[in-house]
């Protein structure tokens, strides 16, 4: 007999050139890190480092370069800094691309080092649009230093088309490798994706590659990476778990699954489940109702997250009236 | 200034026709009471109808019709059997549409009243393709009786193309009012439902109103519901916070926000969360490594249900490996 190992319903569709070409980039500790203040000890980066590498995921986004006094060292962990000390004590160079964050307002140039100085191979410049000068400084050095490049312009559900465009137009000429669709509050849904793909595969031209960073506040991360997938991009982030602030991100091991692609191979992120599995237990990321309220009003999840923080009810009938009063009266029923 | 209430960055796609016409049946007492063997209490049962029909649902599943004998009373809540008088006890009749299933191996045409005799306005039946000769015996006595009646043929992943149609045939000249498109699994993505809508709709005709009901073991639940919504089905099921067995169901809050009807009042379905929100930290319906292998699997969750029982670690990585080890060599790289 065997197993229905594939959904026998539907004859076509099950492995495509789109799904094939994908590579993905691993932000667990960059962006999981933000549930615990990057606390990760160096064994358990150690351990993620190894399952991906492993597992033949092409990037691990190993946390943030950061400037001094940015963040008080004693209360976040060595991920916001990624000092050369604490990445030579978690990975190792040449087997799977590693990628740093730099928040555009949390760093100035001289953090990034000459490629040859350090493990790194990628630098990730994450800014809203209205820091976009900032970026590009931070882009110029990270080239001239010899990196591939990534830039994600944070929160692109509350940019008008326009100011979609003008920060495209930017980035055309810019020199930048990779560009990421971020949906930063957890509020985009397929038709959105499409259109934005559609967009900014046209701004960017064939020579940048175009991928997405989604949240998963009203379940749609990985749904919308599929919806993504299938109209062309070149990558997709993923989270072990879909650890990430809030309700996260797209689980790595669904978008493996689903991927399907034999140039990876799923079982060291599966026996790294478990870890995961303890851990959002204590941390609690995920689909929770008070994300998927600031995911549908469109805003930065802090709300949810101290809506979280309340000892036993999360109060949402009040939550979400207080946020439908702050509205003005011609968008509070699109009906 | 205002809130940004709608995602600005795609000025179209709010509000469709094709969303405006969405039905929505909750079957939380029912999907969801799998959780917990129906053990809700009268006053709970009612509370959840109030919030239903405060909300404008257009229909609430109640629990299973059942043959005595088939479940101890002792051990299963009363909304497996549904008798007059526990209906009475929870629910008015002439607020919202009163559904209660019939699983067709646990029930025969005795356990249907006659309409008039009952607060039910829906009888609901559930069969595997195998089992239609009953099934629709049992279709009859309800049309009969004079029920708007549903099919849900389950599992429709674990079939072929032809034994598809071959059910949907026998369907199309049955008299039943309402069928749904169910993933039991958990396994369908949008390629899947996408092919299975058109099949479904072209099969049936437009007489037979299609709709679906989709569990979340991989994330899709509620994605696969829009991409069945956008390719024109009648109704969604969804049940609150997505309980129900396993991964569980498409939320039904996020299936409200997402419709934007006027129609609609989500607001007693939010104040209700917070209870459901206490029973899923106990119960533990949602997304967990083990539903999604065996949605990858397309196999039934109790080999995810039995994993989730174990005390400390889930060992995913061991139950995945059996289950490749179980399929033919041919099927194990589709690569």
């Amino acid at each position: 007999m065997g197993l229905d190992y594939r959904v026998k319903c539907c004859p076509d569709g099950l492995v495509t050139d789109r799904r094939r070409r994908i590579k993905v980039l691993d932000c667990t500790i960059r962006d999981g890190g933000i549930c615990n203040n990057w606390h990760f000890d160096h064994p358990f980066v150690n351990k993620v480092f190894t399952a991906l590498h492993t597992s033949n995921v092409d990037y691990m986004e190993v946390g943030y370069l950061t400037s001094e006094g940015e963040f008080d060292r004693d209360k976040v962990g060595p991920w916001r800094f990624c000092s050369p000390d604490d990445l030579y004590k978690a990975v190792e160079p040449g087997k799977i691309k590693l990628s740093a964050m730099l928040d555009c307002h949390r760093a100035d140039e001289s953090v990034i080092p000459d490629r040859q100085d350090s493990v790194l191979d990628v630098i990730r410049i994450a800014t809203y649009a209205k820091d976009m000068d900032r970026a590009m400084r931070l882009l110029d050095r990270a080239l001239e230093a010899g990196y591939e490049t990534f830039i994600n312009v944070m929160a692109v559900s509350t940019l008008t088309p326009e100011e979609v465009d003008a920060f495209l137009e930017r980035l055309a000429g810019s020199g930048v490798h990779n560009v990421a669709i971020v949906d930063s509050f957890g509020s985009l849904f397929p038709y959105h994706v499409r259109y934005l793909v559609h967009k900014y595969m046209n701004a960017l031209g064939e020579d940048i590659k175009v991928g997405v960073h989604f949240h998963n506040n009203q379940q749609q991360a990985f749904a919308n990476s599929i919806v993504a997938i299938d109209e062309g991009v070149d990558f997709v982030d993923a989270t072990i778990h879909g650890m990430g602030r809030g309700a996260g991100n797209c689980p790595l091991e669904l978008l493996l699954f689903y991927l399907d692609n034999p140039r990876y191979d799923v079982r060291p992120i599966l026996d790294l489940v478990d870890d995961f599995a303890s851990l959002r237990d204590e941390l609690r990321w995920g689909y929770h109702l008070p994300y998927a309220i600031t995911g549908y009003y469109n805003i930065h999840p802090r709300m949810g997250i101290e809506r979280m923080q309340r000892e036993d009810r999360y109060e949402c009938l009040e939550m979400y009236e207080s946020l439908t009063n702050r509205l003005p009266e011609r968008v509070r029923r699109v009906g």
